[in-house]
């Protein structure tokens, strides 16, 4: 889809929204394609052509393959993130579970950007794309971390947390290509399991016991 | 280094062990820069001079970086998995113990073959890569199964298998990256964090009641 030449007088908000929408269009395009390929066997042109846009159009806002690629996984990223924020001020554990449940509200209407964002799995990776991925974790760890009134935490807590992060990508992952587990089930087993794991630290760890408490009203053990 | 004319006798078990040695050289040069510099910015010649070995020989053995990145990470999975396979016939939980103290003898003697398998390289390249990646994933999914006699898991059981199989993984990298926490000690949260997560599948699925049962002789609930 080529620019046509404008004879009016422009209006700018208007043909920015439209800009907006193209490049968000083209991006839609790509992640649905990179979720479900891998990015060596997703051209331009498919992008171009499943967004029916041009191969031109696509280089013009995005320069190039990887720069779309890099742009789609930040829009999923960004998105993602935008869920997350606490929304309320319930007990800890309703606060917990309304998370876990906006997560998968991103999971499941948004499964391509998910999976390509995700694909890799719980491990880091390298350059760019590593960053929006651990960009990702580390916010969400703060997010959770600061939720939880946690300052520094401890090395076990620290270490259960991030664990029990890469759980629920892994479950994310696990719904989407299996769809055997009713959704609100998967979503009270990821709050008990944060609760199971954080009893398991409690037992060596008093920052743990106190996070454990504040959580369940439960006392340290 | 292009095959020299044979005028001897050839002696193929001598000289086909050099040739062995020399390609694990080049590997374990590739894997110990491939874990600390994203892949791109890893070139032939950095690989070479590392080995002490050409840039010809480099590409003699493996006919370029892509090739030799995958040689390099398919030769960590293989070690890793050989660690992994089942050694004695102790109860379960200390098999569990046991298997998870040679994955960490892994994480430690072969740092950065870990780092290397499980940062997984840049996206774009995440085809084979994604593939030996998940191949470890799943065969090691499999040895559990195996190990615990679980002929088909359920869904529960097969999500919270896989969120713990997440959670080595991550708990591997904070290892590496903070060494905060005794081995022994996270190896213990490990096997603990294994049996919190089957006692909450266990709540609503009856194969990981008789799983956890298995594991530590506590009568299903």
């Amino acid at each position: 889809m080529t620019e046509l030449p404008v004879t009016e007088t422009p209006r700018p908000a208007r043909r920015r929204l439209s800009v907006d929408r193209r490049r968000e269009e083209l991006i839609t395009a790509a992640l649905e394609l990179f979720s479900r390929r891998d990015a060596e066997h997703v051209s331009i042109d498919d992008v171009a052509s499943a967004a029916g846009a041009s191969r031109a159009l696509v280089y013009h806002y995005f320069g190039g393959k990887q720069e779309l690629y890099v742009a789609a996984l930040r829009s999923a990223a960004e998105l993602l993130e935008s869920r997350l924020r606490p929304q309320g001020s319930g007990r800890p554990l309703e606060e917990l579970a309304a998370g876990i449940a906006r997560y998968f509200d991103f999971v499941e209407q948004h499964a391509a950007g998910y999976a390509a964002l995700l694909r890799g799995g719980p491990a880091n990776r390298a350059g760019e794309i590593g960053e929006i991925v651990d960009g990702v974790r580390g916010r969400l760890f703060l997010l959770i971390q600061r939720q939880m009134r946690v300052a520094e935490p401890s090395p076990v807590l620290r270490a259960t947390l991030r664990s029990w992060i890469a759980s629920v990508e892994t479950a994310g992952l696990d719904w989407l290509e299996n769809r055997d587990i009713e959704r609100a089930e998967l979503e009270r087993l990821l709050v008990e399991d944060m609760v199971a794991l954080l009893g398991v630290a409690a037992r060596r760890d008093g920052e743990a016991a106190r996070l454990l408490h504040a959580l369940t009203g439960d006392q340290p053990g």
